[in-house]
């Protein structure tokens, strides 16, 4: 090493010592000949100090610097309590600039207000910010975390491919030409799922990865086309076993990294209490609010938008204190959710209900109401009406938003819980139906003879866990047996032929006795996202892209060559009898 | 879990207990009217016992069975001292078979030469043999203890992007169309050499990954188009911290997993030193066995094949008494790696040479060089003359084949060292120069002012580590100061404009106070396949392809469908401004 510390460990017990330290120029102060420098390096920082100014003459901001001197106490009265090298100052006897700073784009040190493009463009100057690095090693704290519960609980890491086979899950693959065999294309994996479950039929056990994931998306607010799960799959288990291995993996990271004991076994919810209650499948339990169901209160209603399959409402504290503008936003922010409104009654302090929907309610009607739905003098009652989904859905956001709009969201805690028995299936809207998870999820022991013959009803042997509102982590227990495979493919329409081109090699792996298996995988940037107190992932990814998939450090993605093009074989064609579309595997 | 043991864990203190196993049937043998199986699971195996035979009527190869039963002491005599349960059996009370199996394409137990066609295409079936899974569990064994080594030594383990812009290093990148931006694409890195020095511009002073690296090139014998490097940067550090750092990685992964200790600090040679003494940059000094330089020795030649800039010598021992085929053999072998023969004497028992060359030579020549060469009676010497890299290279290759034909490598050791002090340029055959390692790699410190005046002599601050011949990992301190990195394109006559197309994102990033650094790469799968004692990196990788990429397991690469190819954006014509070749960085 070319020091012999690191600025941000100096300490009292050191005053007297000479050292050499090496690192950047963050501060700099001159105070009539002397001058002050805090060095920052991956420690910290420490301040140096010139007393021969022509030595201090040429350091400027984010110069690279090694910097050797004598340790000593501060003057009195000179210590800074907030800096762990607060009570010491290095007075400088040799200084080498390593290398110099070109003026910054933006300030290193107290900045704020940078743009995000900016930021990315320059990323290795953003990571050089405190909160920025510190992000990054939360990430890193937490995955080596990770390894450590995995290898604890016996799993194999295994690497599976990234180059592999284009696979039919709900995403668009990314597509690589092969030069060595033009007209054939690898795909990128969304998912190492395939590849897990071999390894269960293999007889591993127990795997473990920290998987790079693709998906071609059309990029969302927060998407990566690139990302990162912990996939993790177990043979031999049951629900129990994974969930209790998740929290086990979750309860270290949060333990260790923030000092906060998960409280385990977290609580169970059923998917269909977390739509009734939340109307959310992953609800933010920080705060109350819950959803009223109305529908048999309105069973005889007069009022035609009330005859629907579902009525239901959430009750916005204080709400009836809003403005006529604040009330109009609501009804844009429904329109924006693909909602025609959002019906409203306003509670006034005298308890009658006033607000355009109430002229069209009974007396009977406004009489209940408030008890009904826990309304007080002062409050607001919002419903949604119509299928029961969607407006729940409507429902449920809403609650978010006046969770957020109201301040009822206590930052401060953690709110862990499992989801548990989400359906098998959903309507896919043309008459049929379509798997919520994927088609190898198994249903629940009790729904195992007869899924098939209620499809609507059938629940999912399934699991997700949900922080502050976000689903961090999600599995099931896999289907091993091929009767009962068949049966899911038939519920869906799957043909033979078309299982075979789709998943032909996992259902051939299925033929030589794969033991019962299930797994999980957490959603890792999300995972440390939070960790880390970020507002996107993007905080804790080292080089991030825009929503739109380019890298303005690098300009990824760019035009290619002419010459890349036709060396690649983009353009070849495929050979002879495997060039018709979703050729069968191994033909 | 839906047993209560592992079979591989029961012994005799267990009797008596009633257990659940669950696993594979892996051996059955029928003793009139009581059946034996041998039931596997991931943690071994353990003999189960069926009184009653119908239990067992149905049990075949690999089904995947849950069999409750008793433990008992096997009856004496019975027992098997070389199975860690061979003095229990599990007598059983239920069975349940949990899948079948089809016939299997080849046997589990006992097997061998299968093909390798048949073991990657049944690759779930292979991994249940018990030397593949070993492999698969010694890789995620090292993987783990390179954790917690990086984890002890402060290392920041930070993911790099898949998805980035193509990069001018040897080999050919792999592309991605990408369908949000038609016409421009990704590349997916060959390694993240970029963007782990941008790390140290950012000051994280220490990166890790374990990182996925994909390079698109004629695939040799044992090449992968993906494989896995163990990638590691530091800032403010010397050669010998890196070269300590990697002792102290290998030291445990080898103790730990091998029990073997690395005798620390390895030897360091220097390249030069290699190259003389046994004609590579990667010897394997498991066997003696050396070059020796006799261009002196024949300075004053009459013999035209030796009036030649290098000539060297290598001797076999006991390589008198080949057949006149064998000696034929070494010709074809020699022609096989272009050069154009290879000359030798054979040394008589009475000590006179033989041998088509020895004609040509003096009396005296005659007359020293078994002496000269330490060649004894019965050996052969074996001679290169030419230019000195190819005939070291030839006298090199010799060597190691001398070392396996006589059997002279002893298996059971390891050799490790350091090359250290390679060139840092190469003619290139042009009348130009290329760089040994990469264009960043820093000059020896007493080389830092004056390569560029001999660059034909100039040593690079680089290192390899090198185990039994093999390179395991290779690394530099880099170069961090800009005017150094000006000289060196200088060298390579690489043009401004040149340097800014291909490297721009990196130059700039040194504009600010970039710190010295340095680091090393280890090759993943050729660690792991020296500790699981594999003859090739496809031994422990989970899901190989074949040498022209092929997966006969999915089936990838496959071709795509006119509507993929379409989506995907494959044809669109890239963004006016954007269209020419090579675009510079964030146009």
């Amino acid at each position: 090493m070319i020091r012999t510390h690191e600025a941000g460990t100096l300490r009292k017990g050191q005053a007297g010592q000479k050292v050499t330290l090496a690192g950047w120029v963050a501060r700099r102060r001159d105070h009539g000949g002397v001058v002050f420098i805090d060095l920052r390096d991956a420690s910290g920082s420490a301040q140096v100090v010139f007393r021969e100014e022509d030595h201090a003459h040429d350091l400027r901001a984010e110069y690279c610097v090694r910097v050797t001197g004598e340790v000593r106490t501060r003057p009195e009265g000179n210590e800074n309590p907030d800096l762990p090298t607060g009570e010491i100052e290095v007075v400088a006897s040799e200084v080498e600039v390593l290398s110099e700073s070109a003026p910054l784009p933006f300030p290193i040190e107290g900045g704020s207000g940078v743009s995000e493009e900016a930021r990315l463009r320059y990323r290795y100057l953003d990571i050089r910010r405190q909160q920025v690095a510190h992000a990054l090693r939360t990430r890193s704290q937490a995955t080596y975390l990770a390894n450590e519960v995995m290898r604890e609980h016996g799993f194999v890491y295994v690497e599976t491919p990234a180059l592999t086979r284009s696979t039919p899950e709900g995403a668009r693959d990314f597509l690589v030409p092969v030069r060595l065999q033009p007209g054939s294309w690898y795909a990128l994996p969304q998912s190492p799922q395939l590849f897990k479950q071999l390894l269960m039929v293999s007889g591993l056990e127990r795997y473990y990865q920290l998987a790079r994931c693709f998906r071609d998306e059309d990029l969302r607010a927060d998407r990566q086309p690139e990302f990162t799960q912990i996939d993790i799959e177990m043979s031999f288990v049951d629900q129990d076993d994974v969930i209790a291995l998740g929290e086990a993996l979750i309860g270290r990271i949060w333990k260790e990294t923030l000092g906060y004991e998960l409280p385990v076994p977290l609580p169970r919810m059923t998917y269909a209490e977390a739509m009734a209650r939340y109307g959310s499948d992953k609800p933010d339990l920080r705060f109350g609010v819950e959803l009223t169901d109305l529908t048999g209160y309105f069973a005889d209603t007069a009022f035609r938008v009330f005859q629907a399959p579902y009525v239901g409402a959430v009750v916005m504290p204080g709400g009836a204190s809003q403005t006529r503008r604040e009330l109009d936003a609501w009804q844009e922010w429904a329109k924006s959710r693909g909602a025609r409104g959002l019906a409203y009654v306003l509670v006034q302090e005298d308890g009658t209900l006033g607000g355009p929907v109430a002229k069209n309610l009974s007396e009977t009607e406004l009489a209940g109401l408030a008890g009904r739905t826990g309304a007080r003098p002062g409050d607001a009652v919002f419903f949604a009406a119509g299928a029961p989904a969607a407006s729940r859905d409507l429902l449920g956001a809403a609650r978010l938003e006046i969770g957020r709009r109201c301040g009822l969201i206590d930052e401060s805690r953690w709110s862990f819980l499992w989801i548990v028995d989400a359906p098998m299936f959903e309507e896919d809207g043309e008459g049929g139906w379509t798997p919520v998870h994927h088609p190898f999820t198994a249903p629940r022991p009790e729904w195992a003879d007869n899924f098939q013959d209620h499809p609507g009803e059938a629940l999912a042997y399934a699991y997700d866990m949900v922080c502050n509102g976000m689903e961090i982590g999600g599995g099931s227990i896999r289907i091993h047996r091929a009767e009962m495979q068949q049966r899911v493919f038939d519920v869906l329409g799957i043909s033979k032929e078309e299982a075979e081109s789709k998943f032909g090699w996992l259902l051939e792996a299925f033929k030589y006795g794969p033991p019962p298996h299930g797994g999980i995988a957490y959603g890792w940037d999300r995972v440390c996202m939070l960790l880390a107190g970020g507002e996107s992932i993007r905080d804790v990814i080292a080089f991030p892209k825009t929503a739109s998939g380019y890298d303005p450090l690098t300009g990824a993605p760019s035009p290619i060559t002419v010459e890349q093009r036709k060396e690649a074989g983009v353009d070849a064609a495929p050979k002879g009898d495997r060039s018709g579309a979703d050729a069968a595997p191994r033909s």
